[in-house]
């Protein structure tokens, strides 16, 4: 058994297309993944943004392996897997490794507030004991203000201790870069890959030994994210850190999910991605025309999108 | 296909046994839902107290097919259906319906934060619609402490509007009785029964209209609560009450789910029932004696337990 080579860079939660009947529409996904491949963005699938946690579990493994089936590099994809219920976490989990993925997002469990280390720690170690892999690599995902369990300095410590090889990493999706710092301060230096959760922090995060980020505009503003993360030692990093800014700032007018679909609908000429499942609304034709028109006015592309 | 009698009383959300590999425990799951009925509540399993959350779709499926196959009446189950994932709770409705349970207790899908009304409706039309039964019970499940998705007076006006036999009430944990109260004043008279959280709030919701509690605290005083249903208008319906109340505050001194677990296994003769599953964590042997020394001091029972 191989090693897999460790994930680094950018990575998309990638949206996931519905069809009218609000089944997932494995096709379009497929082709949106590998469009995605092409912009140097890695496969962060079942995310926040991806509208993850209103799959059940056989459509996201139904999902991945659509995703394999098709060719696409298992290595590069880092499915979420964490779950409320640990059956349903060590079976995605364990389904990933099955198909080589990189490695895995990992949600705490979600529904029960005020969870002490203790048990969070044995969610964490009680997945991968059972998923009993030694390729497996498990990045943390710390999103406070969605799930309301947050991923603690003192937690980590844990983690890493017990199983140094399997806690790869984090996603700090929190917000806060006072926090992703003290991540990094605290366990860079070792090997652990902290990716910043939106590309606003992508320049200060490699400055400070990151190793990428995740966001949900990796989606849609995806070469120039890959970009920055190519070239952040470059004279223009910081001029390019400012366009990424600008265009993050567009999209976050609106509610983010519904707008990262409506701009894939638009320009790439496929209305039928507009769709959303239930708790969350589609937009309405004006708000669509409102967030195209804005980044229309900034130069907005998305390269190759329709063509594909 | 004749109608299911409508549930009123007092309900359990039935406490989850699991065996030492963190499996649920069906026969002493089966046995403990069989008490509880002896003590006149009805079964609400998997709720909150139920670490629900921490189930499998199968698990759940497969616990509620042992109590159907134990000859348990279903009619007196209102077993908790509401997921994350819409074909989640789809399945979970429909198998309820199949084995006739007299209700089902949704939560609003809980990941996603800040989600208007219009989703929230549409979640609970989707759910309703696509299981297609007449004789669905839909119970809204009010929990904003812990789901941090609440149902509010709107959104119940609509659905009543569009589904006025399906809408058949709630079950309001929110511990503020003038938000309880806001739903009674509301569509009590409508037929819309409104179930208080917990047993605090069982005599005034009687007094305004109310069908009865879902509490925690029924997993253990099960009896006395039931009772003070039964006689809430007799005369001493408020010394009844503040009996309760002194137990339901032992209990809330602690961490509620293992402590009711705790009081199974100390009264029910069977240390097993102490696991949980992680993100939660077992008491300590200290806080086990705490919890029984506290109970033992109010002269605390539970009839019948041992013998089951």
């Amino acid at each position: 058994m191989t090693d897999i080579p460790r994930i680094k860079g950018v990575l998309s939660p990638v949206v996931t297309p519905f069809k009218a009947d609000l089944a997932p529409d494995p096709e379009r996904f497929v082709r949106q993944c590998r469009w995605l491949l092409s912009q140097n963005v890695g496969l962060a699938v079942f995310g926040t943004n991806s509208e993850a946690n209103s799959l059940s579990v056989e459509e996201k493994i139904d999902l991945l392996d659509r995703l394999a089936g098709a060719g696409l590099d298992s290595a590069r994809m880092m499915p979420g897997t964490g779950c409320c219920a640990l059956p349903d976490s060590v079976r995605l989990t364990a389904h990933a490794m099955k198909l080589g993925c990189g490695g895995v997002l990992m949600l705490p469990p979600f529904y029960y507030k005020g969870v002490s280390d203790d048990g969070l720690f044995r969610s964490f170690a009680e997945v991968i004991e059972r998923v009993g892999d030694t390729r497996l690599r498990v990045y943390l995902y710390h999103i406070p203000p969605v799930a309301q369990v947050p991923i603690t300095l003192g937690l980590v410590e844990r983690l890493l201790a017990a199983y140094p090889a399997q806690i790869a990493g984090m996603k700090d999706s929190g917000g806060d870069w006072s926090n992703t710092k003290s991540f990094l301060d605290a366990f860079a230096k070792a090997g652990f890959d902290v990716f910043a959760g939106s590309e606003s922090f992508l320049l200060q995060n490699m400055r400070h030994g990151g190793a990428g980020c995740i966001s949900a505009t990796a989606n849609v503003h995806s070469g120039p994210i890959a970009h920055l993360y190519d070239t952040w030692r470059a004279a223009d990093a910081d001029a390019q850190q400012a366009r990424l800014d600008v265009i993050r700032g567009v999209f976050q007018k609106f509610p983010m999910i519904p707008a990262l679909k409506v701009a894939i609908a638009h320009y790439g000429a496929d209305p039928g991605w507009t769709t959303v499942r239930p708790p969350l609304v589609a937009f309405t034709p004006g708000q669509a025309h409102a967030l195209v028109a804005e980044l229309d006015q900034q130069r907005f592309a998305m390269p190759g999108l329709a063509a594909r």
